[in-house]
């Protein structure tokens, strides 16, 4: 099997890649092939045995979906876009990227199947950014998509024509929305949603982290290796039982910070906890009290896909992917 | 107030052209010119006393959409669409006039915007095929989009577009989803919705009529008049009350065909329902099944959308409207 990955060079492209290298297939299946697109040079995942091509460019530009397709693979997992804040600074490039990127993609494969009746699997990352306030308390599975973003917008509309060209026939396309991943690995970052992330990753090595929110603010989460099986899982299932519904909120673990800080200490003690200063910051504040905090999830839970069902997990999680099983700082 | 309809020779553009013609203007304010624009030939509407534009252009085509800005319409209605039946036919035609055409204007506006702060009043008509069975019995206001046609995915995009380009504040935009139109003048047309006003239309006038489905078969219907009604509504109130959820689900009369019979033999009589030649359809029955047959619309009823309480009401509508108030014929 064929795996092209879009946004290879991205948190999630890379552990996928490796992922795959480490199973040596994908679900069971063999991968004998491997190519890493994205705007910068992705790297090729260790230990793979199979070819390796890695592709730069964007994917918004003149052929480029069409290169992206002539190696016809059977899986395309595409995770490029722009994020939600430089969507929301740069109109125009958010929309070009993400909305232009993801349809000259399925145009290429159309096309594609057109002339050949290749019809790939097809799996897009979408989020939970689909999404905007007032939410009920639980958002269940048929809620509607009201984005407060033009980033959740340009998703959306992935869905939507992802749904349209697999009702088509012309591939066979599934879109997941994931939770918000936490503890992202890396340095801290500026995102508004950072430091989820930040308060648990600094203090499990011994550094200062900044929480600009209050201990009440609830959230949804998952780690980054269940956001790979999520992906897993999405290339390879049958997905006739999905219908033409073939957007899957997924699960995740819906916590407070109070809580993601309780596992913490139970996790790495109160030292590490010592280690999050509190600076309130009004605009974040306001920022996240937009986002959705719970998901039913229940037909993505019935279809298979798991996440983390406590922050204890998501903490030891980390420790062992990242920090190779010890809190040696702290 | 400067008015542009876009698919203004088609039969809701025409009649919204008729009554801006009748009232002297819009929702109370005067109308001082009008702009109709189509890719046949609108014709200018009797009675109007300001400046009339015809301009018979293809949206997609390139510049077309500046040209429909240029003169800094107040009010943009735009109904142009390719049909359910022909966007399904020619998946490339459905994107280019439904998806392309829609989002040309509105970046049409966001050039115009960003030159000059021009912000008009958006009319964006969408439709119920935004929505795929199965449904609950009652469709709420926060019930997800999950088309089963080209042209249904096309409308959801372009609320998507909407509601993000008028939350930018490029334009202050409204997507109203209408009913299926009934009782629908004119020619008896193929359209597999065309029974619906087929089995009420010709027996008004003494001509025979195909029923195709079973007269338990239910759906969601609204005149030609009150859809103009929300036309006027939604290009003149304040859209404030929205916020950024600018799509409504319009009111309509939920009825089965059994229902709309036996409103055809209290106004018409017996002589009428005898017109009506039972011919099921299997292939027709099977498309019907899969549409959404009644909606709570609760937000819409709040905000002051009115439509006809009983089927009635809705075939004296059409005597009144269509057959100069009496019934000859029969």
């Amino acid at each position: 099997m064929h795996v092209l990955i879009i946004g290879a060079a991205g948190m999630l492209g890379r552990k996928l890649a490796a992922r795959i290298a480490a199973d040596g297939g994908l679900g069971g299946r063999e991968v004998t092939a491997l190519t890493l697109v994205d705007a910068v040079a992705a790297v090729a995942p260790a230990g793979f045995g199979g070819d390796v091509t890695v592709e730069t460019l964007d994917l918004a530009t003149d052929g480029a979906a069409a290169r992206c397709v002539a190696g016809r693979p059977g899986v395309i997992v595409h995770l490029a876009a722009i994020v939600s804040g430089e969507a929301e600074r740069d109109f125009e490039r958010g929309y070009r990227i993400n909305l232009d990127g993801t349809r000259l993609l399925f145009e290429a494969i159309r096309e594609e199947h057109e002339r050949s009746g290749y019809t790939p699997r097809v799996v897009f990352s979408s989020s939970i950014a689909v999404f905007g306030a007032p939410f009920p308390e639980l958002i269940g599975d048929e809620f509607f998509t009201t984005p407060l973003t033009s980033y959740g917008t340009q998703k959306a509309i992935g869905e939507l024509l992802l749904s349209d060209y697999s009702r088509r026939g012309f591939m066979d396309g599934i879109a997941i929305r994931l939770p918000t991943i936490c503890i992202r690995p890396g340095l801290p970052n500026a995102a508004a949603s950072g430091f989820f992330s930040n308060i648990l990753r600094e203090p499990l090595v011994g550094k200062e982290a900044v929480l600009p929110v209050s201990e009440e603010v609830r959230h949804w989460h998952a780690s980054p290796r269940a956001a790979v099986g999520f992906m897993v899982r999405a290339a390879t299932m049958d997905l006739a039982p999905l219908g033409w519904r073939r957007t899957l909120s997924l699960p995740g673990l819906s916590a407070t910070v109070g809580e993601q800080i309780e596992a913490l200490r139970r996790v790495a003690g109160d030292r590490a906890v010592g280690l999050i200063r509190r600076e309130p910051d009004a605009t974040i504040a306001r920022i996240v009290a937009g986002w959705p905090a719970n998901f039913s999830a229940a037909r993505a839970r019935g279809l298979g896909f798991v996440a983390e069902s406590s922050f204890d997990e998501i903490i030891r999680v980390h420790i062992k992917d990242e920090l190779g099983g010890t809190l040696a700082a702290v």
